[in-house]
Formats: structure tokens, sequence, C-alpha cells
């Protein structure tokens, strides 16, 4: 197949690589299109010691299912851990945490950002007809968004998210849909900030707020090690920051406000599709609308430099090469 | 009074301080014994800007409360945040996080460290007269073990305490009172880890065990800032870590297996006094054993420094001068 291929020290090039080959239980998916992350560009960047094709968000069309034929030819997304099945985790429902798991664009299993994939079968979930597949390709961090909710209580809590980046902006709409009592976006960017106001969110620049240490719930979602240290100067005495950056660096902090003031601290990743797919058929989410360009995948490497400027949203890379 | 005073720049002198002036609703408590906690050695060094009277364990007899005169004679322990029991935080039960507060002997009240201190009368809870004055000089630290129960359910979880120091230990005997299914404790201080497997308890040596990432919870009472760091090599995925050490420096970490591997981290300081005392007058904890030494007010220097040697655990001033 051509894919993207990073070399682990910042190199991208569109190549040739081999095809995927189905082991058992797993099924070969056509890409339509994927979407660029955060975590692309850090993996880009060298995190994980990652080399190979990245890319975990996707929308395709399934080619090959040996073991549920019923799926070939429909339009799925997919779940991108792919577990064991046979572990402590895994018998605990902790699959996204299975030891032995590779994950799709991530680790141990070549991603997205090629014209072929091989998931497990059972991680691939159908797109109801009526979604949009641009609507379909944020399933994966919109679930990520989700998982926030699967793990902390956010009903009648006041709620503040950090950053308006990507996945900040998906998780202040879901705090919503879970029954924040209110939710506040802070941003470096100002610019990500005019969509969320003209939904009803509370947002304020950066440069303009001075923390008060008053949020229930905070989000760190600024992708910078930074995050951490300036979540803790927004959230009260007793309340929670949940963590959604993964940086590559490590970051030196004094964590002694974090016992004096009995912070808990929740990391979140990867979140289940469920939800997610429902809050997408239900267009109480339209995140098609924050796709910024879109590039056939012969032109990724355009794709993933536009995706690093400042105040883009999201670049979709589309296989079938279906762009303006 | 009589006091222990420090400089804020290591320097430590017993000397001549005002005596307690009452506060409406305050009681003045002559002191008994007052033991020496890490907290108090971190003080010294200028942990919190930290100048006067230290000392937050203590046990004394009321001599004046105006406004509970029945407390007058009574022997006592009392609650170190001293709260303004009119802000939100206060009116949701959060005394002890009150942004208003004092805190005995470590923000805005000289401490226990003296012959006389000067707390609400509302902060003091009563020893029953067949508690030994030894024991209940360990309420305030038992209390604070005791927090963990009432911040993470523990029952028939795998636990791990990193540290077997006076805070370490005492939690992970509480551990076991609260019900969870095992307890080990890793240290690497050897000559501290018998009297807990005499006690039943797993323990290792530091050095003699490999890191696996297995434990439901780990508590963090190694007193050094790379503690998370190691709790974070012992705790499973989603698994839980509570922070107990509070360090006057800055550590660098890197949080992304926080967030890849979905931990919770929970910040975790001073606890409820009245499950302590049950389980001191049950005695299911004997924590006097652990007094390794004690000192008459005078020779508090030396005390200090006897507290800093390795392997020490409790140390006690005695402002009677009853001293062996």
């Amino acid at each position: 197949v051509r894919a993207v291929v990073l070399d682990g020290q910042g190199g991208l090039e569109v190549a040739s690589w081999p095809d995927p080959a189905p082991a058992p239980g797993e099924a070969i998916v056509r890409v339509l299109v994927a979407g660029i992350c955060a975590t692309d560009l850090e993996l880009r960047r060298g995190y994980m010691q990652f080399r190979g094709v990245p890319g975990h968000e996707f929308v395709g069309v399934v080619e090959r299912a040996d073991t549920q034929p019923g799926l070939i030819g429909m339009r799925v997304v997919g779940e991108i851990n792919a577990a064991c099945g046979a572990c402590d985790l895994c018998a605990t429902g902790l699959e996204r945490h299975c030891p032995a798991r590779t994950v799709l664009g991530i680790l141990g299993r070549p991603g997205a950002f090629a014209e072929r994939l091989a998931l497990p079968a059972r991680n691939l979930r159908l797109i109801p007809d009526e979604m949009p597949t641009d609507r379909a390709v944020f399933v994966e961090p919109v679930a990520a968004a989700f998982e926030v909710l699967e793990q902390v209580d956010v009903r009648g809590r006041r709620c503040l998210v950090l950053g308006a980046g990507r996945l900040g902006a998906l998780c202040a709409r879901v705090l919503g849909i879970g029954g924040a009592a209110h939710v506040t976006v802070v941003s470096r960017g100002v610019e990500k900030l005019a969509p969320l106001a003209r939904d009803g969110i509370e947002t304020h620049a950066a440069a303009d707020v001075e923390a008060r240490r008053s949020f229930d719930v905070v989000v760190e979602a600024t992708g910078a090690p930074t995050g951490l240290e300036a979540a803790l100067r927004w959230v009260r005495p007793r309340g929670t920051v949940v963590l959604k950056t993964t940086c590559a660096g490590a970051h030196t902090l004094n964590l002694a406000p974090v016992v004096v003031d009995e912070v808990t601290i929740v990391g979140s990743r990867c979140g289940p599709f469920e939800p997610a797919i429902r809050a997408l058929v239900a267009a109480r989410l339209r995140p098609e609308e924050t796709v910024d360009a879109r590039y056939p995948l012969a032109r990724a490497a355009e794709a993933f430099e536009h995706a690093l400027r400042p105040g883009v949203r999201k670049v979709l890379v589309d296989m079938e090469g279906h762009c303006p």
C-alpha cells in the first residue's frame, strides 16, 4: 500500500509499505479518510520512539473479514487498542489497557494514513448511513472526550477546560452533554474560542484572566508539558484535574500543592465508542465544522505541516483523493 | 512561654516566645508532649517559608476555654486546621481546606513545641482516660493515615505502601483496618521493615525487588520528591496512587504514563480524628511502640537531630521534662 511513513526523527514521506496481512480474527479495511491528531504530531517528533505508519482516527470500508463476513462492504470506524483478550486486565473489561495490546498507528500496528489497514474485526463499529464520513472520522477523538465522563462525575459541577485545540473543544462540548453545571474554556489561542462562544460556552483568552482556584473539575487539554501546573492554579481544594495531554518531554513540577490541597489528578486517554457514535448520530456534536483542510494522501506532508500551524483545527488526509 | 523557634534558614533554638493570647472561641492548652513529624523537619529546612514555633502532633491539658469551660483540666488532642467557619469550603464540610485557615505550627499559628498553645475550642478532642499519652500523641498522624480511607475505597484491593517511615508504617496498618485484600510495604530502609513483618505485613527492601505494575492502590510515603515516579512503576493501569509526601522541592517528571495508563493520583494530607481515636482506643494500633527517643523541651535541638537519623521512627519532646 501507499502510506505515510515516519522515520522517528521528524522525517515524513509517502512511500510504499507492505500490504496489511490479517491475523486470525482480523479484518482488512480500505481507508476513506484519516484525521491528524496532536499525538500524530508528537509521534513525528519522536514520541514513543515511533517509526512507521501513524494514524488512528479513520473511516473506512471493510474489504475482508473472515470471521465476520457480514461486515464486508460496510463503512466502519475502529477502536484503536487491539487487546490480547486473555490477560487479567482484559478479563476485567480493561482491554484498552491490555499490556500486550497493539495500538493502531501508535504501538506495534501500522496506522490509518495508508490505503488499507488491519484491525481485529471485533474492534470495528458500523457507522449509520445518515452520518457523513467527515463527521464519523471524529468518533475516536470524541470517544476520548467521552472518556472524561466515564472517569469523573461532572453532573452539577463547575468545569473548566484549559486549551481550545482539537481535543479541548470536544471536551468542552462533551462536558455540557454530561451535565456539567457550567463550562468555561480558557485558551492561549484566541481564534479558537469564537466557535465555542457562539455555542454558549464561556470563553476567555488566557492573557485576560487571572487563575482563581475555584473549579470543581479542570480538564487539561493544552498539549503542553506545563498544562498540569496551570490546571493546579484553577482547581479548587479537593477538586479534580483530568490530564489529557500526552507529552514526549519531562517537566519540572512541585507536587506539594497536590498534597496540601488534596487534589485528584486523573489521567485520561482513549474512550468508549458507543456514546460517541450516539452523540454524533444525534448531531449533538458537529465536529466536521472544524475541518480546516483536507489533502490527498500524496500530499500528506503538506497536511502535517498545515496541522502544525497555530489556530488550525482538524486536517484530514483523504486516501481516495477527494479534495477540493 | 519557652518554645522551639525556627529561623527559616535551618536554625533552631529553644527561646522565649509570647504567651498565646486566645481569640474569641479559642482555648489555651498546656502541652504535655509533642511529636516530631517529617513536616517539622521540612519546615526547619525552609518549607513554606516557615519561621516561628513548629509542632502539630500534641497531647495537652486545657487550662482555659471561655466558651467551653467543661474542657478545663481535660486531656486533649487538637485538629490542626483552624478554619474561618464562614466560607464556601467551610460550608461544604471542607474546613481543612478553608483558604483563610491557620494551621497549628505550620501556617500563621504558633505550634506545639511550646509550653502552651492556643486553638479554637471546637478543634479539641477529649482523650479517654485509658489511653496513654504516648499513644494519644499519634492521633494526628494516624488521622493522616485514615485520610487515605476517606479518599479511596481500598476494600478488597491489593495495596502497596512505598516507604516505611513514620507515616508509611501507619498507612500500612490503617490499610489493613480499612479492609485491603493484601498490604505490601517496600522501603529503602530495611531496619524499619521488621516490626511490620512481625505483624504479618508483606515487606521488601527496595533493593531486592523489581517494580511490577500490578497494585490497585499505591500509597506514596517515601518523603522524597522521586516518590511519585517510583509509585508509577508499581501501580497497575487504571489504578490509584495516593500521594502523602509534601516536599519543599520541585522535581522533573514525565507525565505521559499517567495519561496513557489512566492512573489516578490523589493528594492526601490531614484526616479525620474520630476514626483515629477509635482505632487507638481499641488498640488496633499501638504506635507508641515506635517511640525511639524522648527529650525535654530544653534539649529539643538534640531531639530534631535525632529524628533526622536514618531508621529512627518517632521522637517526642516532653514539655514537662519527664524523660528517661
